[in-house]
């Protein structure tokens, strides 16, 4: 528990000075004030973020960590468990949808095994930092233990420990876990009040049916495990996942360690939502990459208070719609930095 | 005019045996059917347009068009007219908006004087097309003849056929004018039916008292020169622009020549319009990058019938929304492209 203390405690609000410092930069480039609109907004936090009024984003990571369900025993999806470990191998091989969005924006796919209920032994290119494999079904009991949690959590601090270190300029999450949409709908039900149904939607596709006994399913976890709504990291071991808390721990990191984060859909909003229910200022070093076909995802980026920046009608996961938006936010960095301004280009101003 | 009949009758609807093919190819990727939504119609429509299931999108270009516009001296601009002049020479030296968004996407930025005030001699990078030195003040008068109208659409479509030549994939549109959302407007409310205070708004930023006067200046232009909706010609030529027309030219040019445009915001949307009610099979190969923050452009874009592909609240124009657009769209081909299927990851169906 002391890492996260620690990590907690050196989470600051963002300098106003840094903020109004690059839009006055922004405001003398050959442009009518604000016409740039949103690539503005990122290129001033991220200047807020990093300190700097020229951000250096020649390295961009993202994390897809890796974790199974036991709820899946419970037919929530429509993809078999044993997906989760082919998918791995597939980031691996750079045949998925994250490696080619990734390789598209130059960024890095880094893939962290932090719960997949496979032995990949010494599989190459794979971070092994494997808590357990697989969560306990939450429908019979808690998914993990408080030790679990911590130790998910902690992988995804110490990995942007190691950013910074690198110095990473931008950070994305992304995940794969066959049934991951479960435990995410549950984690907003539990800390919003929704109701389960008005939260929960249909994942990689199931049909009707399916959806009312994936409903079902986390209405009863919910009454069994009765999360306290206002003890995140309860609500994360009851209901949550290992890849979720590798996210929010990696969220948390990001914040500590002043590296702006882009958050994926609807599992990486979950973990992020944690992040900011445990402190307030990590919405300041979070962007929203996108908005997802997942109905609860809405509640969360409103509960967390971010915009999200795309809206492409993904349901994918993986880190692809954070890859995408790392290219616009890497656009509106370049326009602080390369832009000519009034002077320089000769042009009058209003 | 037989330029313009020759490249209508070249104008064919999309294959629907391509655009069935390429989901056929984009369903047996390693993802859930239809899960990276846009992005998979990106790539259907790409492939139908360039009749290839491995549509090569190594060359992308943005015309960025230059004219000056007669109304100015109504006082409908924040920026002085010399402002286009300035902005063309902004863009030869790669300081602009549209220089750092087209370099951090890998495009190259053609701009193209097609009716700046201005003699620019033989300023290297400059594409010399100029029809006139600028328009005349539409609120007086026809702001083109039809034959200078009938010259800045060849100038488009004579560019258009230039890039099929040299092989380029991806084409995107772009604008400098002083004054040009005036026309714009104008434009949509001759065509629409709509009264010029729903479609006129704040250009580069003027302020309430000047936004009257915007208004009531496009309202004495379209009583005085009475343009006829049903000839889309005639509205271009009574109160439009010659950067409008060469941007329609470029558009009806890149669907006669199976090319894909991208169109900007506002104004550019205006020239695609133009170029949609020429012919209907035009809008098969728009893409429109971005919904900007003049509030007559979401008339222009459900008049089309294309769907926005971001919302960043943009109100800059030059080809800065389009050249992020492409980039996007370039994602969706690399999807199409690049996936391991299921059968080459060995990962399980459902």
């Amino acid at each position: 528990m002391d890492i996260i203390k620690e990590t907690l405690s050196r989470i600051k609000p963002l300098s106003r000075e840094l903020l109004q410092q690059a839009q006055a930069k922004l405001d003398n480039k050959t442009k009518p004030p604000g016409s740039l609109g949103r690539l503005e907004e990122f290129a001033r936090r991220i200047a807020a973020i990093s300190g700097s009024l020229n951000p250096d984003m020649s390295k961009k990571v993202v994390f897809t960590f890796a974790g199974d369900h036991g709820v899946t025993e419970e037919g929530v999806s429509l993809f078999p468990r044993e997906v989760t470990t082919q998918m791995v191998l597939n980031f691996l091989s750079g045949g998925a949808g994250i490696n080619v969005l990734a390789r598209h924006v130059g960024a890095e796919v880094r893939v962290v095994d932090v719960g997949v209920d496979y032995d990949f032994a010494d599989t190459v290119g794979l971070i092994r930092k494997k808590v357990a494999r697989g969560t306990k079904n939450f429908a019979k009991g808690p998914a993990m233990s408080r030790a679990e949690t911590i130790a998910a959590l902690t992988v995804g601090i110490e990995l942007a420990e190691q950013c910074r270190a690198e110095g990473v300029g931008l950070v994305g999450t992304g995940e794969m876990g066959i049934g991951n949409t479960t435990p995410s709908s549950a984690i907003i039900a539990a800390i919003s009040g929704k109701t389960v149904a008005e939260v929960t939607h249909r994942g990689t596709g199931i049909g009707d049916e399916a959806l009312v006994n994936k409903i079902r399913v986390i209405e009863q976890g919910l009454a069994l495990n009765k999360p306290d709504p206002h003890d995140p990291l309860d609500v994360l071991t009851k209901v949550g996942g290992l890849e979720i808390a590798a996210i929010a721990g990696l969220v948390l990191g990001c914040a500590a360690n002043s590296i702006p984060v882009v958050i994926d859909g609807f599992i990486s909003t979950a973990g992020a939502m944690i992040a900011s229910e445990l402190h307030p200022d990590v919405r300041d070093y979070i962007f929203a990459a996108h908005e997802s076909v997942e109905i609860g995802h809405s509640f969360m980026l409103e509960r967390i208070g971010v915009e999200p920046i795309l809206d492409l009608k993904f349901r994918l996961g993986e880190g692809t719609g954070a890859a995408l938006a790392m290219t616009l936010i890497e656009a509106g960095v370049k326009v602080l930095k390369e832009m000519a301004t009034f002077e320089q280009a000769g042009v009058s101003n209003c």
